[in-house]
């Protein structure tokens, strides 16, 4: 038999294979298909691996990468909202923090409010770690964006303007020298784009 | 104009998004398609974090954790090769070394040899973390089998006796308790299938 314990953690484990079906707005680089959650997750979790050298604040590693391993699970149940779509974030805090409780609840209690917390500590964007994780969620589409020929900047008719007031926030507060990178690239596709009009 | 480490580092993030199309034979639970290795090293990654309690010997969970993230990368190159169709083994592990070396190979060259060993480590599965690590990489599709009414085992046609040779070592050797669990949900399914039969 199994203890009561494992076989709480083995449910949590079953039941999150379901980020693998919820669609990003996000194109893979190649444009054969749009993202899902759970890869998303994984290559964000790469970013911090890759990347923690250029984090504004000292951060811890494994706090990071389990921050950004688990910050969409919530999708599971209160779907993805697209980051350039404003309209469709109305009542997201409140669907996301019900489905906190529901999944994150499945896991063991002591577990669970680990991950709750450390979930909570995410979205709130105050701790070093938080910020940097953060940086990393707004600074990955961007790329993508960039290397697609506009991804979800043409798609969402996104201005150079509303992309830096969204986006310059939460990366340079988290990566300064990431912002600057991405600003860069922006104003290049941009650029482009409006010679081609 | 990007820091020439920095413009490497984001080349091989750009370059290893095409993990996310690299397909597996294993379903996903609900069976709407196959899985692919970006969201399987997601989701062992989620592994590591719940049951790491579960390792046989003292683990350190970030350095498990990076192994299951980067554990598949050298399949962008090498491919992935079923588990259950030993057929298609001979000579994929030097055609995982040669990917290894040009994949890691794009990061700045401190970081390149970082991935790298820690990549060997894993394949050989000689200390705690690697052998943690291989453990939850042969538990997980045991899961998805169990949980799709056979997944790969009815697919390869495999035998119970075959599921236990191949994954009992690496599993018990990483994780007792999960071989213990694995082992049961097996049999379990087998029993069903013998009676149907």
């Amino acid at each position: 038999m199994t203890p009561p314990d494992l076989e709480r953690q083995l449910d949590f484990l079953r039941e999150i294979d379901r980020l693998k079906s919820v669609v990003r707005l996000s194109p893979l680089i190649d444009r054969s298909r749009r993202e899902n959650s759970a890869e998303h997750s994984w290559h964000l979790a790469m970013y911090a691996l890759v990347l923690s050298e250029h984090a504004a604040g000292t951060v811890d590693v494994l706090r990071v990468v389990k921050m950004l391993l688990i910050h969409d699970i919530v999708e599971i149940d209160a779907g993805d909202v697209p980051f350039h779509v404003p309209a469709t974030h109305s009542g997201q805090n409140e669907r996301e923090r019900l489905a906190a409780e529901r999944l994150f609840g499945l896991l063991p209690d002591t577990q669970a409010a680990d991950f709750r917390d450390l979930w909570f500590e995410f979205e709130a964007a105050e701790s070093d770690d938080a910020k940097f994780a953060k940086s990393l969620d707004r600074f990955q589409p961007m790329l993508h964006n960039t290397a697609t020929n506009g991804g979800t900047w043409v798609e969402c008719e996104v201005t150079l303007e509303q992309v830096k007031a969204r986006c310059q926030p939460p990366i340079e507060r988290g990566a300064p020298v990431l912002w600057e990178v991405a600003a860069g690239m922006a104003e290049d596709h941009y650029r482009k784009r409006s010679q081609l009009d």
